[in-house]
């Protein structure tokens, strides 16, 4: 682990006496809520989504606009392995395909309102030229994308240079996403051939023993039979390499990301801690973006309260993360603490999770700062 | 049960080779669904809604919109026996609130651009002067209104004649909505103090002895103790009532409506059907609406592939009728049969759970209308 990794200075889940603005802030939040003409607590997690947001972004009617969108691409030697169906050179297709808006993340983003913004950690190849005549997708190559890194088997994932550059890859890229237009909240995704098995064998190290390698190795993009077999004999190698011959050894979220992750991972993980730094809350996506709150949280638990996850993928690793985060509860977290908005069985990545979850969010908040009180629309409360 | 009973001629679950221009509409969806940039079957259940609504609308690119909202809201006779936490009145008061603009409903259609109907089938205290300058909501007031009506425990919720005009209603409140812009999609609830009661002693009935009181009967609006006890007991003596001694009787679904429902319910399954009918893709909300949809589907169990359940409240009945539908699956049924999109907790009805999962539809048709196929982004295929 690098000498020099960052500290983030995180809000944490809100308990009542801390923090003046968010007391404030959560007061008012409630008492409108107790007001509003609906039986209490009817509304279900959408109450506590509202909640959330009211406590970190201190103010009594929270808002999910505006929201933007940041997907993390990178390539990864690993992929060379043969644990993908997808040949590598499909990851920087994809990314001309995010920028030229075909692909899910862009229907997605383009009818929901939201800005995407694609950075670019390690694409094999080189800056791609630009070719979105519409704007509707910004591409942004971190210098990262030329570091030098390794497999997972044979070496580190990334060298400590190499860690830290992506981690500041992603705080970069969110203060340009997030400055532009006083975003609220950030979904954040990937997109690199190759990352079901870098997210697996993180999860693997940060789960420990409990974790078997088939809980947590599933098809991604669609492997099976022997090649499913051949991504589950990498991640084991990895680990193995990584924990010596002890089984037992859980892994620090930074040295598992450092060893296990990938640049396209390390920058998710430095995205949501400045983000949430920045008070912004973050939608995660799948299972490997889930694998990247998973290393954050681990080094910095305070951080999930800047979280929301938008869904459960069909990833049998991701249902794992959130029983390990379910299991790791800190003080203060809410009823939506490891628990997806959606469950529906998607696999794809890219931001899709987060972004079908977006619009409950969106109702969440719209509910809250627009429905009528009881005095307002003469209503007969309950307890008047 | 009356004798003139409505026959309706539904399009049934999607079976290759009954419907020429079904098989065409699948085969088409199917064909581009396979050349879509994402691994196969990424979108996962997304892609089940989709080919759901290309079968049912018999198009190769289903649609979501138009869509509209339309809720039934009617009073009863049984709120008297004290099972509700909200006096009668309130009703009439949600309904001026919808009117207005207020409701949750209100927020969240206009949120959606969908336009919301409320169809007084029975609100005490006659029409409500229309007070929506801004003509957001359309306020129906049906004859079915001014019906009789019992209260379950001494005499059936709806003599016969009152039963066939709410289902009327509930169909003719289809034709005028959907007629009215093309309608595709239609989300379908209600309001009505005292009508959880009704849905859970529908449920009750229909499941049959499997389902205990304590089961099906919960807190509705937020009844506890002694109300709930109450509203138990209340169900217990309207079952004892239409069963007679044997407790082993399953009501058929007109004759548990007729008995034990309201005109709300009857006319959401009215309004089920009709839409139906019309290749109209049902939402349904809540509980409630739910208890509908099943009563709709014991008579008429081809009326599953018309309806997507919105969401499962925390109604414990809710569940039971979700695994009652489960264990009678119809041939053709999909993964999305009796699988709610969304699990909040919610307890409002109103169709707030059908709104908030109406961006689940609408994603599903936009990535399939517009996202690049493998051709026109250059992407590499796996099986090219």
């Amino acid at each position: 682990v690098p000498d020099d990794l960052p500290t983030w200075s995180l809000p944490g889940w809100y308990v009542a006496g801390r923090d003046p603005r968010a007391d404030a802030a959560v007061a008012g939040f409630d008492a409108r809520n107790q007001q509003l003409t609906k039986p209490r607590g009817s509304l279900g997690l959408l109450e506590t989504l509202g909640r959330r947001l009211a406590a970190i972004q201190r103010v009594e009617r929270p808002v999910s606009r505006p929201a933007a969108c940041v997907l993390f691409a990178s390539d990864h030697p690993v992929a060379a392995r043969g644990v993908s169906a997808y040949p590598t050179e499909v990851t920087r297709a994809m990314v001309a395909n995010f920028a030229r808006g075909g692909a899910a993340a862009s229907v997605l983003c383009r009818r929901a309102g939201v800005p995407l913004t694609i950075v670019d950690v390690g694409v094999a190849g080189g800056p791609i030229p630009s070719r979105d005549p519409s704007g509707e997708a910004m591409y942004l190559r971190d210098a990262v994308a030329d570091a030098p890194v390794g497999d997972l088997v044979d070496g580190d994932a990334m060298p400590p240079a190499t860690y830290l550059a992506a981690l500041a890859a992603g705080a970069a890229a969110v203060d340009v996403v997030t400055e532009r237009g006083g975003v609220r909240v950030l979904l954040v995704g990937e997109m690199g051939i190759g990352n079901s098995t870098c997210a697996a064998a993180v999860t693997a190290a940060l789960l420990g023993p409990a974790a078997a390698i088939a809980d947590v190795v599933g098809p991604g993009t669609g492997v099976a039979g022997a090649a499913l077999d051949t991504k589950r004999a990498v991640v084991a190698a990895a680990l193995a390499r990584v924990r010596g011959n002890d089984d037992g050894v859980v892994l620090d979220g930074h040295r598992a990301m450092q060893a296990l992750g990938g640049r396209d991972l390390a920058a998710m993980m430095g995205a949501m801690a400045r983000a949430i730094e920045r008070r912004v809350v973050v939608i995660v996506d799948g299972y490997i973006a889930s694998a990247a709150a998973l290393a954050l949280c681990s080094v910095a638990p305070e951080a999930g309260a800047g979280l929301l996850f938008g869904h459960r993928s069909r990833e049998p690793g991701h249902r794992r993360i959130f029983s390990h985060l379910t299991d790791h509860t800190a003080p203060g977290a809410d009823a939506l603490w490891a628990r997806p908005l959606l469950e529906l069985e998607l696999a794809l990545g890219e931001g899709s999770g987060a972004l079908v979850a977006l619009p409950i969010v969106d109702a969440a908040c719209a509910l809250h700062g627009a429905m009528a009180t009881f005095g307002e629309a003469h209503v007969p409360d309950r307890d008047p």
